[in-house]
Order: structure tokens, then C-alpha cells, then sequence
């Protein structure tokens, strides 16, 4: 059911000097299924990440920010799906370092070198004696297997690549995620992981992670539920040939924070594509508000309305749905007489209702799409806001309903 | 599909002294439809309303408060389905007032003694006309058949009363609502009258209705929509025989506020049970806040989060999918691990984790019931707050992908 979504060829994802993948099965959930990815880093690396801001957040995502905050380097993560580890407790947290510990011990390194993922069930003990059992079967992948050894009920494998030249020095980035239900912002039930050889420092990588996630992956809705164990990591290898980059002012520094971007961007409308039951991919452009906040207010109104949903489900240009989400977004002071509304580039409101010229078959052209752009003018300031989001099936209901994902 | 919902009985609907309720087919948008609702009411009554919320609120929203505000006493409402005169303009204003214009005339009033009410399609101009030919067909009608009137989607009329004595003297309250998608609070897509023979002052009764809709009104989810027509209406006719209630310190005022609370949470709650595509009736209920607020925050993060809906309607006792909402509803400091949750009466959750005795077969027999309750208990505070929901079916979806509603 993906929304143009094709899965990665090996060929068209570069190796990142200084990441080395293993996958193996370990039978979490489903024999013979790759289920544990586990990345080695080489010394010199910089790795900078954020997590779930879900209270609930699962065992794994604790640990990590741990972890990343005990000033030692990280050299290795490790990640199995088929249980989220979440809801677990005290006996969650000891599980999911006895992995961390496993992976240390093959590895020589101290237990705070390694950083733990799970994404699966919530509330159901991690079997940590199968995650540990299987290490020893880890075998060498590229990113196209790791990242089919992620995956969930995603349908297609979600990965993506950048190369740019920094004075002269070619440059590689290459990400790979996970996810397809329960997506929101901060963050979607999502495990992202990019890699790119250019050598940045600590500070700016902690700074880049963060404006990057903020534009691709907490950009996505596919039903407004955030999850316990979302996890996005950025890894800078250093092995390129290129210069460190020390300082927001260097050229360099927005040049790789822009690649980074379109490829975090690329993954995060892949999770939406791949959204359960989505037959659209929709985009939510909202411009001319007075901050970006009142703009993601209104692009998330409109994103996250099951009536609107089911409305691009089944084609329908119901524009009375759209008007009201923009309505209720918590604006304040809106004036929704200065506002316009287009699809795509036809527009169909302004002056507080419908436009007098709007013919309801030019809507209806553009809902028989299958990638569709909403687009809101405010006309109250110079912020803008794009979110990406899919329409509301029956097929999401049956998965949601049928299965315990 | 409602869930243990009947259609209400005309002799348990007691008349409202000083209301008259008239009935017409207009043919709006189905001929032959009863579709306006008039209700005249007689010298020396009082009339207190709450609106929507959603900034694009409909032209007769505007038009109630304009004329709430005039001063002078309300002597008529009129109600028309079919047609919401929403996201019109300055057209759809001249519309609703001519609609008013034409009822003052009929029965010799000020235009400002008229109160319009619209619902049905957002974005197309309301058929004035069909309307104002229509009230020379009015009929005498009783709240049963007002309730019938005033029904869009709805699959079941909703009505409710109550009698009490006050002072030893017979007071009685009627209600009627209707509205079934679009549901959220500040307003759910409904449209609310009641109407008592008590007599109330004004300030007491616009005290009334804002407390009165907050704990049963502004307490419902269907879709987390909120509506550009939703209103709620309180009339005092003051045709009891009871004294006139002028102080929040009389106990007849907390008798009457009960009363008056009892008849808006059942037709509240009836809107849910008619919610579209439900299939169970959900209470959700949040103890041990530091707030009402978060209360409310923690039950609607709950009641409007589509995996916990669909998790109902499949009766999959998902546990960890209603902790995912408790922990993202954006409870500030949150202590996971001091919280408990209970569906009726089995505790599933406490600690961060399942509770140790929990059963699957336990959870799976509450959720096997068409009504559950879900208790949360924060363990912070002493505040609380009670919500309704319903699950989310393949139902809700065809409902709202094959009908422009």
C-alpha cells in the first residue's frame, strides 16, 4: 500500500568509512526473521542523538541518554525489533543492559559505549537471553539489510543517501529508518540512524541533530500518537578527507547540514509513505503566520483530523473539513477572513468561504492524486511550516484492529 | 450501530411551560425531512448560550452571540439541519438574517429577539428561501419530534429530562441535542437546547451554562473535531411555581445545577453511543492530578488517540498502547512509575510496568463489554476529570469516505 515508495538498492547506498553493520535472528518474535542490527563505530566518531519526549519513554531510550551522557565515545549501537522494551520497569532496564553488556564484552568495551534501540510491543518482557544468544551469529550487511533488519510492520525497507563535495573532499551520508504506525512528533514510533564521514565536533553534531530532526522527522504525523522508544542518532565517522567542521559560520557546516537534511527528510516522508493504510501522501504547507509555532499548530490541525483524512481516502474535496481544522487549531485572533486555502495550485477559499471561481472538478482533479499539497496562506506574518502526512483507510483500521502491533 | 442507546418516548418528555416547539419539512436537502425546528418562547424567560470555539464558526453562530449580547429578551430559535451556513461569508450572514427577519415578522418580534442555528455541509449557501417558505407549514411538535428535527447524521434522536422539587414545588427540565462526528469539546458538532420552568437570573444562568457544558458537553470526543456551529442553549422560562433562584448560595441553585448537569450528560453521552461507527461506549476517568487540566489532558490524550480507539473496537486489551497516551499527553514531570491503570476494576498497570498479577484474560473480559471504563490514577494531586469516547471503526471510516456530511 506505500505511496510511491520504492525499497533501497544496495548499489545506490555508499558505505560510511569507520560504520561497519551485523545483522542476525534472534527469533524475538518471528523465526528466521532478521530482528538485531548491531553497528560498530570505529574510534574517532562523534555520535549525537534525540529521543522520545514520551513519559513513557521504553528502557532503551533511558539508557542511551545515559550513555551519551557519560563523556565516553560510543562504539557500538545495537538494536532489535519485535519488542519495544517499554512499560517494563526496573526489570526492563536491567534487561536491556545485559545486552549492552553482551555487546561490550564482544567487543572490548566498557558497558557505557553502547547504545541500545527496541521497538515492537510495549509491556512484555525483552527476551534479552535471545538478543545475547544471537550475537555470536552476527554476520556482515549493508545498509539496504540493515535496514530491513529494523523494520516493523513497515512494508518496504526505508533508506537513503547524500554524497557533496566540502573543498575538493567528496563527502558520504547514508541513513536508514524505521516506522509506520504511531507517528507524531517527538517523535514517531521511529528509529532513525544517519551516517556520514565528515568529521564535525560534539557541540555542532548535538546542534545539527536536533534542527534536523525538527524539519523531517518531527515534520510527519500518520495518526498523532508519539511513541515510547523514537530514537533518531547521528554518527560524524570523521574518516573522510575533509576538514573538521568546528563552527556554524563555516560554509561547510550548511552545506552537510543541508545534505543531512534532505536525507532525514527523505526517510521521514518514507515512514509517511509507508504510513499504515496510506494511499496518499499529502503535504501541509502553511505560510504568512506570525511564528512557526502557529504554523505547525495549523499544518498539524489539518494533518492529524481524521475527517479530513477520510476525506483525501476517498477522494473527496470537502473543503468544509479542511476550513474548520484550520478553525479549531488555537490560533489566536485568526482572522479567517484574510486567509486563502489552495490544493495544489488551485484556489479554493478565501474571504471566509469558497472562491467564487472554484469549480468543485478542480478540486476534485487534485484529490484523484496520489501526492497532494494543502496549502494555507495565513496573511498575518512571514513564518512557514511544512508537515507531511497520509490519509485515513480502512486498511488502518484493520491493522490497528486485527493485529497486536 | 449505537451502543445502548434507545430513541426517546414522548410521554417521558415532559413539557416545558412557556416553550412551544414547532416543526416543518423544508427540503433543505432531503425532501420530505422534518428540518426546522421552531421554538417559541413566552414573555419573562431567559436565555443563556456557549458556542464554538473554531475560529471559522458558522454565520448563526456570530448571529446568537450578536443578539445574546443586544440586551433584549430572546423570543424564538430557529433551527434548520441540512446546511451548517458555514465558511460563507457576508453572504452567509445576510442569509442566516433573513431567516431571522422572517421568523420576527411571523410572530411580531425584533430581529434580535431571534436566535438562528444551522448544521448539516460546511461551504455551500444556505437555501434562505426554502427555509422562509417553509413557516407558514409549521406545526406543533413535542420534544420527541424536536429531536427528530434537529438530527444530521445521527441514527437515534436524542432527549432527555428530569423532575425535581424545589421548595416543594415541581420543577422540570427537558433537553434535546443532536450530533454524532465532528465531536470534540469547545464545541463537539452539536447543537444542545434546554429548557426548565425554574426561574433563574440572567447571570445565574450564563454561569450555568458555561459550568453545565463544561462537564458534560465539552467532556465528549468522537474524532477530536471541533465544529464551526456547535451551540448550547439554556432557557429559564420561569413559569414554575418555584421562587426565583438570584444566588449560587441557595441550595435550590445546586439542586437545579445537578438536575440540569443530569439531563446534559445523558444527551452528551448519547451523542457518543451515536458517535459514527461506534461499537462501545468508553468512559475515561483520570484521578490524582495536580489540575483538572491535566486530568482533562491525560483523558483526551486517551479518547482521541486512534490506536487506543481501534484497540477497542477489536476488544484487544492493548495495555501498552493506553500507556503510550498517558505518557505523551504532555503531563509536565510526570512520574511513570506513581501511576496506576485500571480497566473497571482489574489493575493492569501500576509501577511503570504490568502489574504482576495481571491476567490477560482479565483485560480481555472488560474489553469484551460494550461499555468499559478506564481509570487512571496520576498519584500527584487531588484533582480529577471524567471523559467519554467511543472506539474507532471500518464503520467511522465509510461513513466519512463515501458521504460529503
Amino acid at each position: 500500500m506505500a505511496v510511491n515508495l520504492n525499497p533501497p538498492q544496495a548499489g545506490q547506498l555508499p558505505a560510511i568509512a569507520g560504520v561497519e553493520l551485523l545483522v542476525a535472528e534472534a527469533g524475538i518474535k518471528t523465526p528466521g526473521r532478521k530482528d538485531v542490527l548491531v553497528v560498530r563505530l570505529d574510534k574517532g566518531n562523534t555520535v549525537a542523538g534525540v529521543f522520545t519526549r514520551n513519559r513513557f519513554c521504553a528502557a532503551p531510550v533511558r539508557l542511551c541518554q545515559q550513555h551519551l551522557a557519560a563523556g565516553v565515545q560510543i562504539r557500538a549501537l545495537v538494536v532489535n525489533t519485535g519488542n519495544a522494551n517499554a512499560g517494563t520497569g526496573v526489570d526492563g532496564h536491567n534487561r536491556a543492559l545485559a545486552v549492552c553488556q553482551a555487546v561490550a564484552e564482544q567487543n572490548q568495551l566498557q558497558v557505557e559505549q553502547v547504545l541500545p534501540f527496541s521497538t515492537g510491543v510495549i509491556l512484555e518482557p525483552l527476551p534479552a537471553d535471545k538478543i545475547i544468544q544471537a550475537l555470536p551469529t552476527l554476520r556482515q550487511a549493508d545498509w539496504a539489510e540493515a535496514a530491513q533488519a529494523i523494520m516493523t510492520t513497515d512494508t518496504i525497507a526505508k533508506a537513503a543517501s547524500r554524497t557533496l563535495e566540502i573543498d575538493g573532499k567528496k563527502i558520504s551520508i547514508t541513513g536508514i529508518a524505521k516506522g509506520s504506525g504511531m507517528i507524531h512528533p517527538n517523535m514517531a514510533t521511529m528509529l532513525g540512524f544517519v551516517a556520514t564521514d565528515a568529521a564535525v565536533t560534539r557541540p555542532l553534531l548535538n546542534q545539527l541533530v536536533k534542527e534536523v530532526a525538527d524539519q523531517s522527522f518531527n515534520s510527519i504525523t500518520v495518526d498523532g500518537d508519539t511513541s515510547t522508544n523514537d530514537s533518531f542518532i547521528l554518527i560524524s565517522t570523521g574518516k573522510s578527507e575533509a576538514a573538521l567542521i568546528d563552527s556554524v559560520e563555516q560554509p561547510a557546516y550548511l552545506q552537510l547540514k543541508q545534505a543531512l537534511l534532505d536525507v532525514a527528510i527523505e526517510l521521514a516522508q518514507a515512514i509517511v509513505r509507508d504510513g499504515e493504510g496510506a494511499t496518499k501522501f499529502i503535504t501541509v504547507e502553511v505560510n504568512g503566520g506570525r511564528s512557526v509555532a502557529e504554523c505547525k499548530d495549523v499544518a498539524y490541525a489539518i494533518a492529524r483530523s481524521p475527517l479530513v483524512k477520510t476525506a483525501f481516502f476517498a477522494s473527496d474535496p470537502n473543503l468544509g473539513r479542511l476550513l474548520a481544522a484550520i478553525g479549531y487549531a488555537g490560533v489566536a485572533d485568526l482572522d479567517v477572513d484574510r486567509l486563502s486555502l489552495y490544493l495544489d495550485d488551485v484556489l479554493v477559499a478565501c474571504d471566509g468561504g469558497r472562491h467564487p471561481d472554484y469549480r468543485e472538478e478542480q478540486g476534485q482533479a487534485v484529490m484523484n492524486q496520489s501526492e497532494i499539497t494543502v496549502r494555507v496562506e495565513l496573511g498575518r506574518g512571514a513564518a512557514c511550516a511544512k508537515v507531511w502526512t497520509c490519509d485515513f483507510s480502512y486498511e488502518y483500521v484493520r491493522i490497528n484492529a486485527d493485529y497486536r502491533s
